[in-house]
């Protein structure tokens, strides 16, 4: 048995693999606190005493780099009872098991790669539009991870002219986070997304935005697939302006894909993290036995 | 032995190196036509019975992609003598030898992680800024390709409101490229880079627009490392500059590497592309005897 942990801003989904890949078990706990939470989190994986290894995603910023202090933790959060906490280290401790450690998007994104709407292509970049912006890249079938993670909600956009809001990302006030996630769009407009789906106006330049950062990500990577979840997606007329901007932006220069198959939703919907969870999981099982 | 090819856009550059990575021979010739220049090539190549493989890093855009019919193709290329030229299938056919295809840039990021400025980490983008913008990306120690390959110098950023100068990419107004090669300096200045070189606000700009551009390429990829290289980058105060931006642009938000070990500039000098040509024809051999 596979286990897998998509730690969440709200909630922690934990969930158990048969080693055939068969979901068995999927429950989910409120984030709260570390102090509240980890106990079952920890007592739920003990349950199952079959498990070979686990695979978390976590919300971040967290450490992925191993030459630096900061590994297996959830860094400079804002949710402060969860900063600086070793999420990796803790349930490492606990469980004594092998443990595949990257981001929750990085692991939508595999997930996605491996069994959802990117099966058929190596190179994938999974971008969740919701209360901020985040997504996972995955290159020639492995999650991307550097220095830190891929930040991708950060991508610094070219304003609209006739855009005079200022952003709500503390840090950018030009970043794809700051112009396109929920809550940039309910301060421009002064409503939430749901309640503007007829506004034309809405929907074009929220699709401006989002198919820049888009361009910005495929100049860099020639990604075959873009698959764009979360809240403000549900909007799906979403899709066929991002498309087109994407085109318009290209102006002929790059020879593209099929749009309608390389911009795309999301295939495995709430279970696209704990999927890619378990897939990086079952490879650090395979890499041992290499090994 | 090992060849190595670098095919640019002015000269072609051929070497051999031995079994344990000494370069032996170098020679190049005028890029001019594929009727003039594939002759020699081959005779080149051909002077060396021991070659067990070639890599290739060609001035582009090329084909990568083995699904699709351009795969080993110059494509679309300005140079009319090269369009649609099968580089990769000509020399296939002349040297039935195991050839690494890809881009000069690619290359060039390449031979600088194996051997240069990037040989301590895993992830790095190759810049070259001088008549055009052009990247090679590596991730985990890879050379990246997806549906194509990366086309970083299209990068499309943020114009400086006091910045009149409407680019000169026959696609976007806005791209690094656009707005930061040689030819838009000259064209916003008046004057080539070298004779503007006491004039700080020409560097001010350029500075804040490969900042944008590294900013971007680091919220994708998390970069350990941007090595920048070209002609324009022989105005070497650009780099404390652009390390400055880059932080100005941070804002605080990310932990960066220690930036003067982060954006620095090439250590192979006129030797990066072959160097990575060489290498990444060594790996497709080992690749072949671990299959």
């Amino acid at each position: 048995m596979i286990g897998a942990l998509e730690a969440g801003g709200t909630k922690m989904v934990c969930a158990i693999f048969s080693n055939e890949g068969e979901l068995i078990e999927r429950v989910s706990y409120p984030t709260e606190t570390p102090k509240d939470v980890m106990p079952k989190i920890i007592d739920f994986f003990k349950g199952f005493p079959e498990l070979k290894a686990i695979g978390v995603g976590s919300f971040g910023p967290i450490g992925v780099n191993k030459d630096i202090g900061t590994f297996g933790y959830i860094t400079t959060t804002p949710k402060l009872a969860w900063q600086h906490f070793n999420l990796y280290g803790t349930l490492k401790d606990a469980l004594n098991l092998p443990i595949a450690w990257t981001t929750d998007v990085n692991a939508a994104a595999y997930g996605e790669l491996r069994q959802g709407a990117a099966q058929d292509v190596k190179n994938c970049i999974y971008l969740t539009v919701g209360t901020g912006v985040g997504g996972g890249v995955v290159v020639n079938e492995n999650v991307v991870e550097g220095f830190a993670h891929p930040e991708t909600g950060h991508m610094l956009l070219r304003k609209h002219e006739d855009d005079y809001y200022e952003g709500f990302c503390p840090f950018h006030d030009n970043c794809v986070e700051s112009l396109a996630a929920g809550p940039a769009i309910e301060g421009r407009w002064g409503k939430k997304a749901i309640e503007l789906a007829d506004q034309a106006e809405v929907w074009e330049l929220e699709a401006d935005y989002l198919a820049q950062a888009l361009y910005n990500y495929y100049v860099t990577l020639s990604s075959e697939r873009f698959i764009l979840g979360g809240g403000v997606m549900k909007q799906s007329q979403l899709f066929p302006l991002i498309r087109e901007k994407f085109e318009q932006l290209n102006n002929g220069y790059l020879e593209l894909p099929a749009l309608d198959s390389f911009i795309v939703p999301p295939l495995l919907g709430d279970n696209a993290g704990i999927t890619g969870c378990y897939e990086l999981a079952k490879d650090l099982l395979e890499e041992a036995v290499e090994n």
